[in-house]
């Protein structure tokens, strides 16, 4: 192998501490001699992306940065993947969205999976994105926390919220496994998996995880 | 992190030179700080899996050796992936299917896959496996080589071959990624990709990639 | 038509009472000029299948005993329809799972259908196979009675605890049809079906009802 | 078990021909001590059933002899199933459509299933009824002979030419099994199914299978 | 445009009062210049069609009508939409069924829709339909009024009940548009709609609109 | 009722022969006393929506138009729906993307619908809006005119192509309607449909019917 790929994961928020947690969560997942893994904030990002309309704001942005980095893949770390056709057609490296990798992920450990939104208002999108991913077949559920991103992030009673979102997914959903819905709830996820006894995928590293693979084996003779 | 993780990569077949020819399909996996990759043959196994007989063959024998292996992780190395479950029941770590995690990883680079079958009669199997999973919906479509195991391991002609079904399955099947669905296939992945244009997953190195992540993360405080 | 045929009806456990409320259950089926209806219990089962690994356990030897057993057809008499495929690659002449033909038997009789498993843990694989089969569309639920085996094929309560799940998956799910999710429920088939007035399939009645089909046309010149 | 139950299978159009031929391909499943089968002409039919109006027609006059007619079980021997629902509503006793018994009974025997119309004309219904059934997921194809009813019950190369379309079936879509899709074709059942080696259902002999099955256990204590 | 085009809107069942019902519910559609919408009751219909046998007696009348009647389109006026097949192989004019055109509508406003529906015992039949229609992906659900026709037509409390199921539909089942399941329920649709803040489709309407649009652009040029 | 309202047809596109060719497709749905029907080009629009980059680009832009203008429904006339969710995110009232309403006219039309594409590179893209929609079942196929959209709009062979295109959907894939998948091909619409006898739906002009019928409804008592 010549040289070390890199993977760019891009925070579409401004929100640094955001982009500082990221890089804490794939710590685990930067190799000595493995791809370097660049985590970077989009300036022209809002500070959270919370609606359509701010997922719309970040498209192009999104593309621009892609084409022009030269990085080996990319990561586009919201679970909205704001632009992830767009920047797929903007360059021929490979490009993950987290919520389709999270998604995917959780199918590779579990039969049925649940999702854990932030808020009610964010389901209707998701579900819409299942859809469309053509992944609703071994959905078992989704359900809120009902938490700002911002408590989500900071708060004292986050992790019980989400053992408690957690329980009724397993149990009344029957989801075996479950997927973080969000960029920035990987600190929790250890604990939420120990608490409930089935795997919790955090988005952002499964996204990373499977980056590794493409870079590495594109680079064997 | 306190030890380095261990995925184990089984053949379920005990054929010497496919478990050689994983260990180099995945050296691009094995990195210095990261978990230790080993893979092993099943000695119990028939010399090829072929039939749905050989396939059953190797179940018990598969769920034995990963509730007596301390392994972190374990790798069903067949695109059959057969034992998985009986094997997801014997142990709490994870247990990852070649075949399920091919397609997924297909699925997390384009939006239709197809896939190179060895044989025309593995097909409907494989079809079976796909609804149970629920991933039909982005199947653009499945073709066989015609070639035995034997041949596709070592002949000529079998690149070639290769390629001539990857353009059926991109240009009149509308493929726009491609999953080898077999363990043996992994050398001529790169030259695949380069000719057609288009992402070629090989199964294994995929669900490599995905226990790296899983047993890495588990790792974290 | 030349000769009696047989149909050779597996109980994969080595519980003979279950192979005894087998044939009681199939009497009705039993015709003098009919095909033969023969219960037999697979020697290396383990006394009930309960966990996949017991389910593997009968795979080999069940397609050894119906490669060699000269029956016009076979049911394989366990609600997971263990070894179904390897039995079909290991005989030209027809096998039926009772699971299958219990939820096709109930699909030509009502629009959606019920399911009543002996425990939640099954229904988890219950699901799985059915979107293995593809029948998933008209499923209304699945709900536990919550006992074990033994408990559902003597005790008291059983027909009552059938009942109050029965109604659920009727007034709840939408259930116009049920069929009893295990092979040793057949007696109370009739009370229940009573009770609910909707119609409850006992899934071995309904294999072999499809296997009399199969043998006797196959007779015709 | 206190009298013999009565079969009542309802040739819909008007043409005895049609019903005696139905007579004979139900003599296999006549058994001394098992149900009496009875063939019978709807008087109100048209001569044969091949429009959507023929299909309508005969609706009411059906449901007025089911709910008239002492019989135990009603099979409706038209591949449209006219009139199954308001059959249903008139009788409380199982009333059976041949194409959902034949396309569910061809799903107890193999993975995926092709069908043979008589006309082309007849798959778009042929397929919208499916779809309400929810069983497309296994359908391989559907293919035409193109003859017309008079033809396929009479002429001399029938048979050959539902092989050729058999073989079509099977080998260019993948069906594993056929269903025969009229209620004429059942005298070339066998001699189709030994041609080509997989098995062939004539859904007349499939629903009266089941609905065989469905007297008979109704009738236990 | 040469001359003013007329969609005849059917009223299957007898009851004048219905008719009128719909006029008045028409009458914003009805454009001096546009095409004239004629509402009519079918004189062969029963005085409400609340079963599958009352569904089944208009069919025929159905199909005579539109065969005979020289309007440019048709509206089959009964959310059963009983006789849509066979009026279209009656007339190679357009003919619209109002609960395929009200659910479709609904899907042209929201990703999820919900069905208010008369009573229970219609849910089931609307479910195959809608199966039929293979239109399930996005249904939220369809809940019951459970008030009988005449009272949802008269009755003081029909709005109440309505603005209460509609609010389970949008909340609970998460229903982002609603189709009224009947066509007597029009003039509550304004009051519904500005209650509950989400479309509220009633199907006739629905069905004239693109029944305009059909006959409009078949008059150009 | 009030006063008249008013539809916003919105090119997207900044080519200005386009919105008048809509303006020209849209004349018979202008009704006197109807809803008063305005095309407008999106000034920051590209001269042509080709690549999602494209479609992107025009996502804000028309999120501040309907938030800004005031009329009563709003039509995105681009066959990618460009902009849809967050459009009406930006406001309560309706919004109509014509790839959607096309295709859901089609459904009103018959049972299985073809596209007509105008480049191969766009079916991808439209396969998976139709997964998103969850239309996917009823489509029996879509084939590319493989013209540029300048030819398509001044060509003299586009209409001799889209009647081959038409022949094949209709007679090789079963489509018994057709969508136009562009927005610029209206004044083909009668003679293709002439010459197929099959329906043909322009979707710019069944957008525009089903936001008649939002707008006159929403204006009653």
């Amino acid at each position: 192998m010549s040289r070390r790929a890199r993977i760019l994961v891009i925070n579409p928020n401004s929100n640094e501490a955001v982009t500082d947690g990221l890089a804490d969560a794939l710590e685990p997942l930067a190799f000595t001699d493995g791809p370097e893994i660049v985590c970077r904030t989009l300036r022209e990002g809002p500070f959270g992306i919370e609606s359509q309309k701010d997922a719309e704001s970040v498209t192009l942005p999104l593309a621009r940065l892609v084409a022009e980095d030269p990085a080996d893949a990319f990561i586009i770390a919201c679970y909205s993947d704001p632009g992830l056709h767009v920047c797929r057609e903007a360059t021929p490296r490979p490009v993950f969205g987290i919520a389709e990798c999270g998604v995917l992920t959780a199918l590779s450990r579990a039969d049925r999976f649940g999702v854990i939104a932030i808020k009610a208002g964010s389901i209707r999108r998701h579900l819409r994105y299942l859809r469309q991913m053509g992944l609703m077949e071994r959905l078992a559920g989704e359900r809120p926390l009902e938490m700002s991103v911002a408590e989500t992030a900071s708060g004292e009673g986050t992790l019980a919220r989400m053992i408690a979102v957690g329980r009724e997914l397993r149990d009344l959903d029957g989801a075996e496994a479950l997927v973080m819905g969000c960029a920035g709830m990987a600190r929790h996820r250890k604990a939420l998996e120990d608490e409930l006894g089935i795997p919790v995928i955090d988005p952002t590293q499964a996204a990373v995880a499977m980056a590794i693979g493409a870079v590495q084996v594109a680079q064997m003779r």
